[in-house]
């Protein structure tokens, strides 16, 4: 088939946005090349807000035929956390039909080497920017997000972690060159003369499963990677957010055969109620690499039993912030109050336990005891959210049941700091949009340990009295050690306990962000900069996004001749 | 304790040869700062020949005090393959008391950063290269590796393996760099800026579990690449192979002492009789990393049991070269001769089956017939080892009792192509010399097939019969994918065979060298170029060296504050 769009188009359209992703990567600096405004788009082929808008209308109710082989009937089901049924189906795939039409994709996919797989993963992402106005509507009504973040951390953020992915790819697959001439003098002899050639070969089908709260950020990183290494990309969503991904595996498509590879090297394995399909998929021979992302239990399982293949996991962890004392005491509460309401805390990011000396802190505004701390975040919080639709806009809705069910069961825990509110989305009248709580727990206190040393996700947190800083730190370094942590923050304004939060932080191998008092917050992380995780602690095997996220996605052959 | 040896003079000293190996891995043309020849040692302090032997000769019945902390006896026991007891004895180790002495070390050392970390590795290779006469006797009485090859592969190559996993690591951790200022812009609002620090964090204690054959060229590697990322490193020597890698953890003690580290942070694990130590240690909680090269059948249970640990393996695999045809006929049988009997066979990438059409291969000395094949290879071998001396300088001795037993096996399976001679080795009466066996088998056979599928560690080659060159390339894929290969070779003078087997030991994942006729041979890769190993078949699950075998060792801790 002849090609629409040539390797040497894509390279003259992308590469220059690779070297500028792979120069960032080195320096860390600030860089996007996908715009967070939403009235950023309309120009160039993007769709504008009511196209965007038009464009999602006009998926509800229909069937999203991907024309895949091996399809054997249609699924879907999905209903938003705003209440709408959208309606949607989804091809379902015979595993038998489809996987191997997928490694029949790989040879040509693996001749064409890293930079034309480079250049075409990143045309995939131009065409999901273009659309990014209505996949935000996607992602907003499978995950639950308010629109902007849905339109932000759905769009932007996740493309950018998406050629983040593309960048590290291209930069491990090109460390060892094409072809080499070896020769090694003899003394006197000839010397030894070798012509030798290295090719990047993919390990196998990469199986990506997805998760309900950020389906494309969380799942774009393992497919760009596993894609750009080579390897062809079976995409199993969470059943409650498959629109996404299934917009995703379709503009995947539509590129690859546009610039004549095989569309069969990103499918959509969309399931059944009730299936189970990530589990049989993921110990099939043909998996060779599983990027998950969601509960500990599922992903040990897949460490456990998905031995055939490369297994990357983003678990539970429970995230800690330590209050030590502060120079901007009113920054420190709006911060905070902030990273605790973004998304209804549903965010694997998001502070779950605040330790707090029960003797107080020392503030910029004198000292302040551990009621006091207490009650002015849940202050904060409070006045934060005392506005219905900007809570509404912050908050989001509660993406399932379960996260509801934890919130209410939460107020028991102890003596409640902030109780939870029920808010009204006039828009979408049957949305479940609570505010956070926060609960105080003694640290001392065995039963609440119970408490403060589990995952709570959704809007919880606990203020938790320690005993001092030291058992601050003491705390800290168990629970990252035994329950991970996705991030860690510090408020201090001591030099000597800054510097033992940093050496906890890097003995037990967390993220830590110190003193954070204006508009970046501890649960929020930028791609070519930030890393997500430390893939050193339980809460991940992996972090978004290091050399060690790609580099054994792929194998290099060596063939090699006398010269 | 103030250093000996600063960092910066370290650096002056090692920072150019630390920058030529990080240009050979990026070109991978040739390279090696490590002299081959035993004549190249005895100047600028490095001991000469008579030097090393009596060096070597001086620790023979003596105490190998490395002055390790938890020490709780002693243990030794090796009989060299050439028949003497070498009567050293080393510390053994309580790892209760040892382990959290190790653990200790790490923070200064990870302070310490990763160019500090790659000069101070390469200031312990340097000291060992200095010693290579005394290691290639150490070498020579625990493999039974001929001096020769003793000299150089556990010389010279060894430490070339041990640099490149040292560049590597050092390449791998500075893609990040220690700190970056990052500034978002808002707009007509302020930037945001924040200040972030980015640290390589050790995993925890790693493991080398070495093997008989090669302690030093098969450990150097995940030794070096764990101590460079950071991590402590405990060797386990292989019991019948413990002193090149006692006298390895000696000299890196001493230079990391020299240079202002705890010594601790590398340490000898030698294990009593039937101990079993690899299996108790592999386990425990402190060790995060393993390395080992050895049987598939434990390196599958460390895979399967060590899942608090990253674990390296190199096992068993069944190499194979397919004759297809040949335009040097000579060249391929004295090549092939020469792999089949380099150190008796005993090498991980020695070739065992030989596919050979039954209907023969054209040659540019007319067409051959299979038998006429097997014979003149059977002559050639015959004829290279046909005067004992040279015998003995190219066989060294079988390594352990198990060898000699296999080979006296593979008689009874097939008709004897080539039998084995017992020669005697004039220097060491005891030491068991045998030259190779070859054995004919049918490749449609299933009771044969039961032999040339399983991996035949030692002197033993099959010549299968296979009924077509096509025939070939099937048996090839199977077998690479069902026992894995640490080498492929071919003959062919027709392109289209050519290519069809580079595509399939780039499908299967297999490092492949064709029509080699000279001075380099299917069983040898040079550090720096060849990789060792695809990490992509099941003979091994990493390949030396590569991004992927130094990426996982470390992590990186980022700590971001308000600039």
């Amino acid at each position: 088939m002849a090609a629409e769009l040539t390797a040497q188009q894509l390279i003259e359209k992308h590469r220059p946005t690779l070297d500028q992703a792979l120069e960032t990567i080195r320096t860390r600096a600030y860089w996007s090349p996908h715009p967070e405004h939403p009235k950023a788009y309309g120009e160039q082929g993007s769709l504008d807000a009511a196209a965007g808008k038009a464009a999602f209308d006009a998926l509800l109710g229909t069937r999203l035929d991907l024309g895949q082989p091996g399809t054997d009937g249609w699924t879907g089901g999905e209903v938003s956390p705003y209440g709408i049924e959208l309606g949607v189906e989804y091809p379902h795939a015979d595993a038998e039909g489809l996987l191997p039409a997928m490694r029949a994709a790989i040879p040509s996919w693996r001749d064409a080497g890293a930079e034309a797989r480079a250049v075409t993963c990143l045309e995939i992402l131009s065409r999901i920017s273009a659309r990014t106005h209505e996949f935000a509507h996607a992602v907003m009504h499978t995950s639950g997000q308010a629109f902007m973040m849905a339109f932000q951390a759905g769009g932007p953020h996740a493309q950018d972690r998406g050629m983040e992915a593309v960048a590290y790819a291209y930069v491990e697959q090109v460390r060892t060159p094409d072809a080499a001439d070896w020769s090694k003098p003899q003394g006197k002899r000839d010397p030894l003369n070798l012509r030798k050639q290295f090719t990047p070969v993919p390990r196998g089908i990469s199986l990506l499963v997805g998760c309900n709260t950020f389906p494309t950020w969380n799942g774009y990183p393992g497919l760009f990677a596993s894609l750009a290494t080579g390897n062809p990309v079976l995409v199993k969503p969470h059943p409650r957010a498959v629109l996404p991904l299934a917009l995703t595996v379709q503009v995947a498509r539509e590129v690859l055969a546009e610039a004549g590879f095989d569309p069969n090297l990103v499918a959509l394995a969309a399931e059944r109620p009730g299936e189970g399909l990530a589990k049989s998929l993921a110990v099939r021979p043909e998996i060779k690499i599983v990027d998950y992302t969601g509960s500990t239990a599922f992903g040990d399982w897949l460490e456990t039993h998905a031995r055939q293949a490369q297994v990357y996991t983003e678990k539970a962890g429970v995230n800690t912030v330590v209050i030590e004392s502060t120079g901007d005491y009113k920054g420190m509460l709006s911060n905070l109050a902030f990273s605790l309401s973004l998304y209804s805390g549903q965010m694997c990011t998001t502070p779950q336990n605040l330790l707090i000396p029960r003797d107080g802190i020392g503030t910029d505004q004198g000292p302040k005891s551990y009621d006091e701390v207490v009650s002015d975040l849940a202050g904060a919080v409070g006045g934060l959210l005392g506005d219905d639709a900007r809570a509404n806009a912050l908050l989001g809705a509660l993406v399932n049941p379960d996260v509801k069910a934890r919130l209410e069961a939460a107020a028991g825990l102890g003596e409640v700091a902030l109780a939870s509110r029920e808010i009204t989305n006039p828009d979408f009248p049957d949305a479940t949009v609570r505010t956070p709580v926060m609960v105080k727990l003694d640290g001392a206190k065995p039963d609440a340990e119970a408490a403060y040393m589990s995952e709570c996700f959704g809007p919880v947190s606990f203020a938790v009295a320690v005993d001092s800083a030291a058992d601050a730190l003491e705390l800290l370094r168990r629970t990252v050690r035994e329950k991970g942590a996705m991030t860690v923050g510090a408020y201090t304004s001591s030099q000597e306990f800054e510097h033992a939060m940093e050496e906890v932080c890097l003995e037990e191998c967390a993220q830590l962000s110190l003193n954070l008092t204006g508009g970046v917050y501890v649960n929020q992380t930028a791609a070519f900069s930030d890393f997500h995780g430390s893939g050193g602690n339980p809460a991940a095997n992996a972090a978004l996004c290091d050399g060690a996220f790609v580099s054994n996605r792929f194998r290099v052959v060596e063939v090699r001749r006398e010269a």
